[in-house]
């Protein structure tokens, strides 16, 4: 298509949507509005951009409640920030040229202008485009920096990852796999334990909503945890802390569960003297300069089928609260992308 | 003294100090009872030692309740456990001879038979004998694992350490001194804090008990906290952990205040992911197999007065129940120490 064309198919009026109401909790289809807005003029240095696939990530909870570090709470009728795959359709920058793919924060709508120097140009012969929201991006970064900077895993070592098949667990779990650990995963349902062994290759995978998960993973790590990557906190976190090995070590990096209701999730010290642990925290902000290599490692391992993904998309923008809703109560399966248009 | 004769100093009864009831919270005077016993009869393989210097430490309120790994309490009535240093007054093993010193469990009393495998022999000539109760013994290695083995300080490092006129606190941050740190102590009077500086050397010292403790923290350390060596859990390890420098580490040692309540301290973990930090929990038994290293960096540096110690020392078996509340409520100056009889 050429540029002109390109240009021509962006509408005058868009769908975009805005924070309706503060969320209690696990937020809810209602907390949010889909309005039409007029598609924004573009400036000197800005690209125009179509949405192709925009990404839902647990932090956008904090960043809603003003609790997210660096990042602005959008308030009561507010445009919903997010990140996305996007095209440009018209730039103001000499850098980029129309058609040309991008990730982008665009938030929750289907145009967006942007900053040229605030996007990455995206490539599709390195990877699909909307593996840039997960394994190939700020997930899967989170995921190799945890596992390839913070811990010093060793072959045979057993490797225990919750939220599983989220685009951090999954990656994470793979890449340790690849170094050579037995990988237990942690998830929500039998049915993404299944997941877990089947398309990711985990070794095994305890389901939390059984009342005897701490004994299964017992069960499943005989000789104890060596290391684990918390994406959770709280009563996760404190049993496998249980089934930790002395001198094991855990990454902290997410809190679920602290993100939905605000109240601040506190670690018992004393098993974490007791099994001489090694804890530490993790965010990702501090990996982006080493992001290149963390791409030659993974691109050519994603090209080759070597590392997988799982993707739970939903189609239209219109869906983007609904799809957050079953994020945040753990019923996405995969990374939860919302196909707002097609590449 | 012949061997005899000194067999002859020894009477038939004794002092010893029995648990009356169980503390409630921080111990008290009347919480134990001074008992008369007869001095007990010596088996093959045994001591008969008399207790020269009885060393009282925290971990032995978490004795008493049951909450301490790998010690019995000692129930209602029961003979209170502790470490001292004694003087053989009879052996009948082959391998000690009357008039050694050794460290051994002899618990709260005059005079105690041991199996001879259970000391350790001490030679004055190393250091004076009361210092294999706080800088050359459990404390020092405490301190020593942590400084050493734990933490990578580099020069020019902020090292901040709680209960720094402790054994533990004090020869920490004297160690982490002697790798070119600038050391802050954290303690709870303002003499504590005189003494830190003058006696020990540190940089400065704040006193937790003034309401503005943690600005003060900030003063004296303008770009942060490398390192934490943490011996007190609660609000003084959660206003550290503020002031601490992104990726700084922190040493987590001991949790005084839940020793004498039984309440579990939980450390809230936004603000460690927050920070990047590094926690490691720090067990001395792990370090006993380094002994040896410790002692022959440690008792030189004692010796030349490079490194020094300060006893808080009670006259008297019988002092030891108020001496044991002082030290649990933080009154204690320095290591405390019963000196139940002249060496």
């Amino acid at each position: 298509m050429s540029d002109a064309a390109l240009l021509d198919t962006v509408p005058r009026i868009q769908q975009c949507i805005l924070l309706a109401r503060a969320p209690d909790g696990v937020p809810v289809a209602d907390d949010f509005r889909v309005e039409s807005a007029p598609v924004p003029a573009m400036h000197n240095g800005e690209l125009l951009l179509r949405t192709i696939d925009l990404s839902l990530d647990p932090y956008l909870r904090s960043v809603i409640a003003g609790r997210h570090m660096g990042h602005a709470a959008p308030g009561i009728g507010g445009a919903m920030p997010g990140r996305a795959t996007a095209q440009v359709v018209a730039s103001a920058d000499a850098a980029f040229s129309p058609g040309e793919y991008v990730l982008a924060e665009t938030g929750w709508r289907q145009y967006a202008t942007v900053p040229a120097g605030a996007v990455q140009r995206l490539d599709t012969a390195v990877a699909p485009l909307s593996a840039a929201l997960g394994i190939l991006g700020m997930p899967g970064l989170t995921a190799w920096a945890g596992v390839t900077q913070l811990l010093s895993l060793r072959e045979g070592d057993t490797f225990v990852v919750s939220a599983a098949l989220g685009p951090v667990g999954s990656t994470a779990g793979q890449l340790a796999r690849l170094r050579g650990c037995r990988v237990i995963g942690i998830a929500g349902s039998d049915e993404k334990c299944a997941l877990a062994m089947q398309h990711f290759g985990f070794d095994a995978c305890v389901n939390y909503h059984e009342p005897s998960w701490e004994q299964r993973l017992r069960d499943a790590a005989p000789s104890g945890v060596h290391a684990y990557f918390d994406n959770t906190g709280g009563p996760i976190l404190e049993g496998v802390l249980r089934t930790l090995r002395a001198g094991g070590a855990i990454v902290l990096c997410g809190l679920i569960g602290q993100y939905n209701t605000g109240v601040p999730y506190a670690l018992p010290l004393a098993p974490v003297i007791g099994k001489r642990a090694h804890l530490h925290g993790l965010v990702v902000y501090d990996f982006e300069h080493r992001r290149d290599e963390f791409v030659a490692e993974v691109a050519p391992l994603l090209r080759s089928g070597t590392l997988r993904l799982l993707e739970d998309r939903s189609v239209g923008l219109a869906s983007a609260p609904a799809a957050f809703h079953r994020l945040m109560s753990g019923h996405n399966v995969g990374k939860s992308i919302v196909a707002v248009s097609d590449a």
